[in-house]
């Protein structure tokens, strides 16, 4: 099996972070072919970015030689996994909806913690449409961003830990999901922390990946996420390739 | 005062639909600036096409040199709004919700009929992201495409005022919206037909874009639709310009 | 084009403040007709004064001489909409839901500081019919009387400024709805306090008003906001006019 | 015990319908007293109506001779509950909620057969406000007037009787509430003809009432139910008792 | 009339406080019949005990010799009321949902006051299904065992109270439902603290199961509650009887 | 790693349909541990044989030797899980919830098909605490019992198809859920008849559980599923091993 990972930053150092989760989870036969954008932001924070990021992976992923069984969208709250959803046959896993389906099995209410406030809001509505408002209890921020984890591993963790304690004493989270791709590390520190199980979403994404392939599902094209109609698109792909 | 109207599909004359709209409503003083992509799909049904469309018009109302006084986004159900709030200082609407508040003001349950039913899904969800789920009574949809209404302006009208009787008769609608930016020449038809209100987005965002200029108020910068970070974004903007 | 804007309670000098906030927001063609209910409370905070002051609106806004082209229910929070809605042919816009869908479109989230805590409740249970709950952060009060906005200005705009400050750093408010109709002149106060958008009821709804007259779009009369049956009511007008 | 019940609209023969409901329920020790208010409608039907009644039912049971233990708002989906909440210490009890309430009681999902089509959004407005939406399977009318009920009982029943079949096979309601004080006579026919329990909500309410009185509670007076504060009301009472 | 009272847990000293609670809110005629469980917890404390004790009380309440008119199940929040609904053609009311329908009577938002909070997240759901979780302010928990309230009745009715404060301070609580059948001597000291209503739900559910019994009404049976269908059960009843 | 699966009736050819299926999903190195609870009614078809059943599951799974790394919960919308995730470490998947997660990643929408309408309310609950509810379409009926299932399959398949087909043209179901563990023979011809993706709870159950394992995560043992205090508890295990 082959499983296409994407990173929606076009920092490479994070997709080697989310590379080394996804082959960690993966099952001893699968492939994982972790592929950074063309271009967008190097962190994405914020809508405008996102927008960009969505469009930017697709036009990444859609260069990826075919054949290829399940894709992963590896940006936390970010757009984009229903234009996936329509591009390609193959399954398609955003890690917002992995990490909060998976927390949803281990505990009544979980709360995401991610980096900057300014992207809270942005959780809150991918999580909104998901379904799963009423299992969360909480999106809270650490006020880092995103690159911070990179460059301040040791003060990004202590945040973390101290704002996962704080959903699980004042919100009532049972379960953590980290709010960011890149924070693979610090799910020990935080689990440790908080005492609470903690999800990481892009092994939680690329194991549901796995396991829709084993049971020969795909998006469904009946209805929102059908293909798209023939039609010529000026400027697409935008990376020409 | 300067509005910027952008289409969200690279069709003239689409924007030219759309312009002669935003004209007809604005006030003496108001000057309409109607912009099309420089890429991007013939016309915007699904979710790959809503992505791209979205940076599409980010990309096109940058190059619009300032001042201006207020953007609209003239795409029903697109992707894009929370990315231009973030951009501008100015107020950005959407004609989505432009169309929803309008209708709430004038009856209990308001309808939306558009183009294809691939499209109702994401209607759907950017209704319940506005938060007038609750006032939605239904999204119907013609099942002619959006280029059909330039070309058979007779047939998508027909259509279009039996699925508006449909959704009074059967889903409990008391008002109407357009489902799509370039229905503006049908709705009297519909009116007449339905024997309801009929709102078209169009002129619903144009007038409340002036109309939060006139009140001095535009996007809060606090929460989720700050500005962007400063940030080295590689191919962007996208065309170039 | 002429607007009668109703006041709620029965005291002048608040009818005054209405008055002049809509005329400052009129368009220039627009005669602004602000009228006082002939009996009820001298202020409204509470459910049975409510009821009564909806009476008193329509007993009143009915001796209007016609024509007339919108009316404006200036009573935040308050009953009446709907009974307006059928009374009259024209459009009927109520300042909590103008002000309410007019916060929706400057931020994610908006709360509304009012006067006194008794009257949370009640603006709670019309932004719900209104159907914009999810976008309301809280509901807060300042715990001072309705007319001593009037007595006691700077207090009261310094105790609003204080919990607009709280409902943007506790609630996650973006932007701010004055709760009241006389809270006209502390907007400013309010916002450079809390650094975010306030939003003043009745501007928001004069400006809605003369929007959707010059749609051409008034209230549905096939549902729930039909017009009364031909009917011989005993007593009414209260006022006999 | 003594327990004032009050027909919404003025027609005495409704109240004296009202009255044998509850009289039949009250247990022994119960006094029933059974009022019609002075002013307003011969029968209510939509929100304008609805205004009026409330305060009409508000004016008329102040004119009671106190003491008594409880109030009874005998008007189905009509507004006033929270104003006579307010103005009194005792318990008060509307017959909508109290028809909602017991039906829960009795089975997942009820549904509401009412008179006329235009009354259904108030009734549904109503039920959003109780809570219990979710419990509601539909609100279906008749098509038939309030007082049609008096005069022509034998179709009253078979159309109610007919709406409430449709509503356990189509809408799968698994209990009935009959959407009107005046129709007690039917609930009978109505129960043969779907086979379901037939809720009555003036029973339900006098019983409730009884049963708050017997458990020592009454409205709450901390918070949206208050008594209203001490004010000079123009006018008020309206009837001048 | 005949109503059996079934105590969840296995201890007879709190069947008798509930059979206590049930004879002094009964009507004249009415024997009420308190039993205990054959089998399961002394205490019920979670989810495996209440999914035993559901069973235990349906096996204990089939032991009891007909005819009996009603079923009260006295445990708060706990699972089992639709197996009893299913079992007995007679009305069966849940000590919660009676509490809770109650509440909604007395005031906008009620919070509930139990005893250790591993049990406010089962509390919390069975409100949800009840559909009445948008009046419900909050859950909250002293901290003490169940039994504790009989060991140590003077801490418990202090850390009762003490929540009860809160929930009225800071969550917006206008009533009071006591969490737990066996907390009925405190009500009143819970109400001298907290200024508000107080809902003891085991007098509430006898209440309205008398009087659905007067009113004739008894579980709907054409739906989710209908009779079991005639099958042969392994070991059922467990007890044997 | 060693899973149980535990069937929720006692009926050992369905044991035996449900242990293939997890057979054929489960990983190499996964041994599968199908059990059939020691007392409990043959097919489980309502409230009452689900709250038995949910404690025989307790009680066969309880006398599993241990060590075992996952338990599945075989019955689709049955009670039990909550108790289960009490009762041990490991994680405890229910078949429900993993088909409606997993449902959810493939579509917009999904319905549910099940054998007898009775037990459509039940499953509607499940997803309604699951937070699913807004990704639910229908939950429709075959109007077959689960054993006929096994007597007999062509017409059970045909009208499994059938309803499928329903589900999506006139609820916009764009993926099914097969709604009973003993469907996995039929799930193919309902794909070719409906033409999306149908889900069989258990595969998919018994990979989320591998899955879990695979990720070293576990229920949350903090709040609502926390262990069972210690305590002496009569007839437990009821079935004395």
């Amino acid at each position: 099996m082959r499983i296409v990972v994407a990173n929606v930053n076009t920092t490479e150092a994070v997709t080697e972070v989310i590379r080394a989760q996804a082959v960690a989870i993966a099952a001893p036969g699968t492939e994982v072919l972790a592929v950074t954008p063309r271009f967008g932001p190097p962190s994405v924070e914020g809508n405008f970015e996102s927008y960009l990021a969505a469009v930017a992976v697709m036009d990444r992923v859609r260069a990826v030689p075919e054949p290829f069984d399940a894709v992963v969208l590896a940006g936390f709250g970010e757009h984009g996994k229903e234009g996936l959803a329509e591009l390609f046959d193959v399954p398609v896993v955003d890690i917002t909806e992995a990490a909060a389906h998976t927390a949803s099995l281990l505990g009544r209410r979980f709360s995401v913690v991610t980096s900057l406030a300014r992207t809270t809001g942005q959780i809150t509505d991918r999580l909104a449409l998901t379904g799963l408002s009423s299992r969360c209890a909480s999106v809270r921020a650490t006020g880092m961003a995103v690159l911070e984890l990179e460059t301040d591993p040791e003060r990004a963790g202590d945040r973390l830990a101290a704002e996962a304690v704080r959903a699980v004493r004042e919100d009532g989270a049972e379960v953590i999901c980290l709010g960011c791709a890149g924070m693979a590390g610090l799910a020990e520190q935080v689990r440790d922390a908080a005492g609470v199980p903690v999800v990481d979403g892009v092994p939680a994404a690329v194991g549901l990946a796995e396991l829709l392939v084993r049971q020969g599902l795909s998006t469904s094209k009946v209805g929102g996420w059908a293909a798209p109609l023939p039609k010529e698109i000026t400027g697409w792909p935008i990376s020409g390739a």
